[in-house]
């Protein structure tokens, strides 16, 4: 059996709450074989497992899961605890996110996991404690030895899967970041990944354009023409079922979203803003080309609602669900 | 009472089609009074009305109008017929365009319109008839002496007003396109639109971020830092309800847009892409700043459908709408 570990993410969010909700899903799906456990820092969880009316399970070994209909939460000890206050991102609290990645990684390399699903980290801290890579996904791009641009972040929703092509970098150096030599290989790597993941063995890929109506023939803007185009057409000449420049604004309305599987965007808010206008609680992030399945949800640490009982699981509980359907598919 | 004309737009595109759809729906609404007719030569639309079993009445003064129940489409020529081929873009047929904007604008300074609803040309065409104007916004807004940097172009739909700060220009040429001047003047003249033309007297204005996660505190981009928020700032000062800047992705989802009555978007895309995601068919585009009220679909000429029945006049209908709202308000 496949088994999916959950990482705690900065217990001073909202981690803490979302890998509960998890269990607590769990619990009510009724006699479910128990398929993940969460990695923590037991301390974290068991006080609110205990107002709950919920109790922990600490595994000496991730392969020896609870029973179908047994509520104890299996916890996986990943150490670094040494307290910290709700809802105030700190050192000690970014050291415990960090912690239970190191962890994750060390079993799935192992191959103990075949699936992560992380709850989210703040990186200022995580950075400040000598984390060095610019969020989870690097980490685990690193942890296998897979270079970041043979890596894709696709976001993906009820009614949209879609994959930013740069990610978290100033709007103004978008244009220079793209290449036809990146959009070549990021394609390939969401094409595998469909195939592999999502059992769609000849995705059909759109591709969107940079400037407003994709650069109208090179009257605004020449990306397109230098860039965009050309990576399309050597993308088809290997037989991919890709298709471009489209106008961006039209690209996600619900009669073109029939028409491709996923669709590749140039810059984050490109594929962030359909993703979220259309399923904002919804959505995830999915690490494609990893050995492993990665997933996670599609928000923040939330520290500012943190221990409030206040926040959704919607994202994470999807997270999960994505989660188990790549394994199913592989 | 105000009048709307309706312009042809491009007779080689789909606008012959829409102004009959106008009238046809207006047939349909029984009784109700013609409070609109349609600048264009009667060559065009006299066949299309004779195939529909409809008829026309040439108005030699757009105060005549039809009486309620008068089936007869009211046309007032502007000349310039020359012949033109359904489907393809010409000189002649960007000439009719061109002249159907010529007496609205004319009709307009007179005081006999108030309103005009323009359906779609091509650009290349009539700039190669000497147009001087990028577009028809510009076209009207030099008619009446407005700079056009006091007219914005706001898309507004069932679910979403929006403004883009930039609009036709390179992606690459936004970040130095952005000033705390031209947002503080764009700013202004939405909040006045709002007051005037939707009866929102003191309307809600929320202002995107140009970065991913609106800059992260200057981590990812500094233009929010620099320009964004002290334009916020300086309109807030002037008892503007304005906040911002905001992640753009979360910006337009269905809980975000309950607390806003227009987002100001920094560029094209950013604008367009959530209002077309969220409705397509029904967005309008409405010229915010002139002294008339002027509205046009949210789509081009379309001529590879032209004269097909095939053109989803919705949008068009909806311009009409709108229009007709705005003057109510005013």
């Amino acid at each position: 059996m496949s088994l999916i570990a959950l990482t705690l993410g900065d217990p001073a969010g909202i981690g803490p709450e979302l890998v509960v909700a998890a269990w607590q899903a769990h619990i009510a799906a009724k006699n479910a074989p128990a398929d993940f456990f969460v990695i923590a820092p037991p301390e974290v969880l068991l006080p609110m497992l205990e107002a709950k009316g919920l109790s922990a399970r600490i595994l000496a070994d991730p392969q020896t899961l609870p029973e179908p209909g047994d509520t104890c939460l299996p916890i996986l000890d990943c150490g670094s605890y040494s307290g910290f206050e709700v809802g105030k991102p700190s050192l000690a609290s970014a050291r415990i996110a960090w912690a239970a990645l190191e962890t994750a990684s060390t079993l799935a390399r192992a191959g103990k996991v075949q699936a992560i699903v992380t709850a989210p980290v703040a990186k200022a801290n995580l950075h400040a404690c000598g984390f060095a890579f610019p969020g989870q996904t690097e980490f685990f791009a690193h942890s296998f030895g897979v270079a970041i641009a043979d890596t894709a972040m696709m976001l993906a929703g009820p009614e949209l899967r879609t994959v930013p092509l740069t990610i978290h970098i100033p709007l103004q150096d978008v244009p220079r970041s793209l290449s036809q030599e990146h959009i070549i290989r990021q394609a390939r790597v969401v094409a595998r990944a469909l195939a592999r993941d999502f059992n769609i063995t000849h995705p059909r890929l759109a591709v969107a354009g940079l400037n407003p109506h994709a650069g109208e023939q090179g009257h605004i803007g020449q990306e397109e023409i230098n860039i965009i185009i050309p990576a399309i057409g050597a993308l088809q000449a290997e037989g991919m079922n890709i298709s471009g420049p489209y106008s961006a604004d039209a690209l996600f309305s619900s009669a073109q979203r029939k028409r491709y599987d996923v669709a590749l965007a140039m810059y984050h808010d490109q594929a962030l803003i359909p993703i979220k206008t259309l399923s904002f609680e919804d959505s995830v992030n999915i690490t494609l080309g990893l050995p492993i399945v990665r997933t996670a949800p599609d928000h923040g640490t939330a520290f500012d609602i943190a221990g409030k009982n206040q926040a959704c699981p919607r994202s994470f509980l999807a997270a999960l669900a994505y989660a188990r359907t790549c394994l199913d598919n592989r």
